[in-house]
């Protein structure tokens, strides 16, 4: 069965505003990497919101649970700025049962030529089809568990709990 | 425990040669690789061969065999080209044991922009790190068992037997 | 003899800020940009300031123009932030004598990889050995005489007065 | 009036094939160079072939002579594999009068993220409009007029006679 990918927004999606000189969100960048990356599995997209983690609300997230809920697929990955990635997966955790659910991000945009976002996104396709289930982030080559992850603020970098 | 990653060459390390218009191998694409993808899983990297995999014989798969039984690490990641990556699982299946071996390619060089080898290798380390042991190709966002997987020589892609 | 080259910042240069989200200066891009486009000019590099042009004031524009007056060479080449080249351009032909000046900018910062800096840049170094003495703009493909030139707000294009 | 641009193959449209692993032509990369300098100079192109510039006959020189004296351009970019640039160059010389010419190349081909071809496209197409009438060749920020240019087989740079 295909895998679902929930798209939300984040720096992934960050595009640079030739006019004003700011970053700003247009459209996914989702397709255009699977292309890049020449995936062959099969996976259904859907843009749920285009936001800044950091102004993700509950009600943002309580869509995501509902769409993780609703989809028949059972394998999830999800695209989410890296700001509160840890917050929407705990979220997450009390409200998707049964299903494996991978988040991942990107801390430099698609858009630019040098981003991490096609190795993260590489990463969390095949943890998706790996994992049994439960929620998951996967970082930089790393995977954790929703309960043994956190973003340090100073780094920026996702690190184990212990 | 880090995850042992073994360069062989392949499309993934193919350079343009400016003075001769042809393409050649010089040195591995790996760690500019990780650096990109802000990797932050604590990797090993040896280069064993850097060759065509056309070109590849029973003597290079015996070493490729060879070191990973001998080093310590149970994850092992082996960049590979994509012509024989095959063969090299088969080969390798029969003489490596109770260690977690997944072999990864790419279609278009790293040199170039539009490769798919970030993407690939993400997967691959990823799937290493998730995957029980065994020998398995990651290719494209697919995972394979070595003995569930051909390549299409006339796609170019790698599918199931099935 | 060399041509040199004095950067002031502006679009060209600006980096994205991992921690923050944000667009930043930190070094200049000329270097590298210099290098992939494997030139054989002799140039002598100064970085000026590292300003956003909307942010430049007189007193900027007066260092620059004493600077094109002080160095040896004859022919120089500034990059710049669009919003204020036409300004600045303007206040150096006041102020420069016997000397060609080329100014040039990019629509798109060169960390990101559909930049349109190289070909800017390619044209400027190419313009200013090929113009008679005077002050010029060279934005993707055109040139034109400092005083036949605005930057259009609504689509952000440099065009002919005319 | 606008500037006419004659593809004739060379490094610059050099393409991966992902199934035989070897270089190849396909469509020009001309159209998307210009988009991604955000190229506002009107332009009119013609592929007039798409070799390697060893294989090019004097047949395929006339070609592009002809094609040189017939359109009413009197501004013309041509570009060329770098190998033989100087002998096509020497070739319109004698054959193409009162026009500005400037062929152009590049060491890298396009398709690879590290060419210089964007730089050595923004320098012809600033120097065919700036030149007075004659016949040059534009590379890596130089500019030679055809009759005092060498490509050095050894370094694979273009260099004066003097």
């Amino acid at each position: 069965m295909a895998i679902r990918v929930f798209v939300t927004g984040g720096t992934f999606d960050k595009e640079y505003d030739e006019l004003r000189g700011k970053l700003f969100f247009r459209d996914s960048h989702l397709a255009e990497m699977l292309r890049m990356g020449r995936n062959r599995v099969a996976v259904e997209i859907r843009t749920l919101m285009m936001v800044d983690s950091l102004e993700m609300t509950d009600a943002d997230r309580e869509l995501i649970a509902r769409n993780c809920r609703e989809v028949p697929e059972e394998r999830i990955v999800i695209t989410h700025g890296t700001d509160s990635l840890v917050e929407t997966a705990r979220y997450l955790a009390g409200e998707v049962d049964g299903k494996t659910v991978v988040l991942t991000g990107a801390m430099i945009p698609i858009a630019f030529g040098s981003s991490d976002g096609l190795f993260n996104l590489g990463g969390a396709l095949t943890a998706v089809q790996a994992l049994p289930g439960g929620v998951y982030i996967t970082m930089n080559g790393r995977i954790f568990p929703w309960d043994d992850v956190r973003k340090n603020r100073e780094t920026g970098v996702f690190e184990s709990l212990g």
